[in-house]
């Protein structure tokens, strides 16, 4: 196979839902090692802990008390990063000046969360058994939901839900401004700048779309107009089930695979086989089948080095409003950025020249798939209790 | 002024330089902290480690030995990212196949050094002075030269330099390809990805231009096409000394800003006041006013937290080869682009949101530029010595 060439040479791949390329040096993981390295996550954390913000009945730092939830629970955040109301900003720069060339500022308005993904302090999602993970998407979903256009085509397909009570001691209620995009994602691990074990993610809308999904729908509405209408990630999908070397797990709806055009030395994406514009497309079996997809993720990244394996995680889906056309474009996908890269301890950094240059990698996608690949079964915590 | 309202509210600032936007949340320092802590970074090293593979004399990874160089020292990276000589790679994807579409990979050749900034090991540019800089600028320069396509219009401009030996042990000759890009760029500091305190920096050189300076090329080539082909930067830095409020230092050639819509915290750029394509185009007195600038921005940085401050830096400048078009519209600058937020052990972390998202950022960059107005004088550890 003529791609096996590229186990040994320096090479750039292309990355056609974003546009751009990444640096891969396949050689280069033969440094020897002398900087910064990451402490292990702590283990044996208590299933409840009366310090933690986040567990069930305990106050929050503004002096909120949280429900005796028993699953998820969603709160808008104490320090969102965008608000619902701000005073207004109206620039005064003349038409042409440099202040209206060079110091262009919109302001943005929104609304964060945090769900948690269980009651328990001491579980993450690879503790989880996939059907423990289906009300995580459910509360994702009923999120989503809540803020969805009524103009949105997706309206239509989008149940009429709300969260539980039972699992939502703040009910989410539509905000009173129509956002524009909502992106669901988790920090997990210190490595990734998360302040707390709690299982946890975050949900932050926005009246912006932001750069990343603006430069996928882009990518994804190209495909479609040059392709007869045809998918890029349903395509990509299929591509990849024939080629079976970067391929990590599938099951009927989901396939994780280590992306050509990773950046990250673990990185993974979960599509859907079919295209899904967002979460309300799936269906009951879907979401099981997710649940199943994101199960096999966590346990393989904390089996790998055997360790609380530390990511960003993130739902790239449909706008909560746009044009027909970038809502039919949208199409269902997880990103799974992991910055360990030799061991629980030893990190890639995207520094100096990834900063300044591009972005690069030392392991193939292809090495980090076949390691993913021999990491199923049981979690290795479990083995050792 | 009318600015001042985004000290208070969420909103997007457009960076024209990349052609990308960054979101601002200044309420957002208020965040209680509970999350990863950086070491604070080891203080009184040894003037000469023996352990070191980067001081005068000693050995290094593949058993090359240092000179007992004074001053700055250059050799091939022992550990490259791109090499030379590698195996040819030629994909036989059919035009218009799923391949071709999305398995796109070109192989990259190049050259890596490494460049040493002092034989002390315990020094770093915050610790020297403006004339102990001018050497490292001195050998950018060589090392630039020594690699520029005889077809550039900056040929002429550039000295027929060469490292002089009492500086470089290995002597950066042609290489026998004609690369495209150089970058030139320094990780300081653990957290920086960085595994030895001895000051360097890395030139990386490719056959490839990479993203970064590609994005730029393309917003500096329509700025003049679009503004009578005025200079964007030299734009730019007018504006901003016009202003004040970002500029942390000047003299007569360059200035020293947080740009509009920087993205980390203490990010700041160094930009030439008048239109230089490279550093080939400064003259002596330059060469001491931008060593000026850099040793103002690293002291200041240390001083700001009272630490060892990490950073990624680097330079960009013209391609060693393009277009006549892109090499007249590159414009000399340097961007520093520095981790720490809070404290010497809080970092800014641009994880979930930002990766899946876009770029966030907490403090403005008129807090931060006033923060290091402030930190001038002399080096906070000579005052403690
Ligand atoms: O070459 P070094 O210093 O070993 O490595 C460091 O800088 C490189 C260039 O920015 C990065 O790719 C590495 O991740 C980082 O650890
Ligand atoms: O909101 P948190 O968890 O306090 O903060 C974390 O996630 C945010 C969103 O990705 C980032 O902006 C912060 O830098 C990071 O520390």
């Amino acid at each position: 196979m003529v791609e096996s060439v590229l186990d040994d040479i320096s090479h750039r791949r292309f990355n056609p839902l974003r546009g751009s390329y990444v640096l891969v040096s396949p050689h280069r993981t033969k440094r020897p090692w002398q900087g910064q390295q990451e402490s292990p996550s702590k283990t044996s954390l208590p299933a409840y802990d009366p310090a933690c913000y986040l567990c069930p009945g305990n106050k929050r730092a503004q002096g909120d008390s949280n429900p005796q939830y028993d699953r998820t629970f969603v709160f808008v955040n104490d320090y969102s990063a965008v608000k619902e109301e701000q005073a207004p900003y109206e620039p005064e720069h003349e038409a042409g000046s440099a202040e209206s060339l060079f110091l262009q500022a919109q302001p943005v308005t929104g609304k964060c969360y945090v769900l948690t993904f269980s009651a328990a302090h001491n579980l993450t999602l690879a503790d989880l058994s996939p059907a423990e993970i289906v009300p995580v998407i459910d509360a994702w979903t009923e999120i989503y939901t809540a803020h969805l256009s009524p103009r949105s085509p997706l309206a239509a397909a989008a149940p009429a839900t709300r969260l539980p009570p039972s699992s939502a001691g703040v009910s989410v209620t539509k905000p009173k401004e129509q956002y524009r995009y909502m992106q669901i994602f988790e920090n997990k691990g210190a490595a990734m700048g998360c302040s707390n074990p709690h299982p946890h993610g975050q949900v932050w809308t926005t009246s912006s779309l932001p750069e990343e999904p603006a430069a996928e729908f882009e990518q994804l509405k190209q495909y479609r107009r040059q392709h007869a209408g045809r998918h890029m990630l349903a395509d990509y999908a299929a591509l990849e089930i024939e080629k079976g070397e970067r391929v990590v797990f599938e099951n009927e709806a989901f396939l994780v695979v280590c992306p050509w055009w990773a950046v990250w030395p673990f990185e993974t994406m979960i599509i859907s086989k079919t295209h899904k514009r967002a979460l309300v497309d799936l269906n009951d079996s879907d979401k099981q089948m997710l649940a199943e997809a994101i199960a096999e993720v966590t346990r393989r990244y904390d089996n790998l080095f055997e360790t609380h394996f530390p990511y960003s995680m993130g739902i790239h889906q449909a706008p909560l409003e746009g044009s027909d056309d970038e809502i039919e474009a949208a199409y269902l996908h997880l990103h799974f950025y992991p910055p360990l890269l030799r061991s629980a301890t030893v990190r890639k950094f995207l520094v100096g020249f990834e900063m300044l240059g591009e972005p690069q990698r030392d392991i193939t996608p292809e090495q980090a798939a076949a390691r993913l690949r021999e990491c199923g079964g049981e979690l290795y915590r479990k083995k050792l209790a």
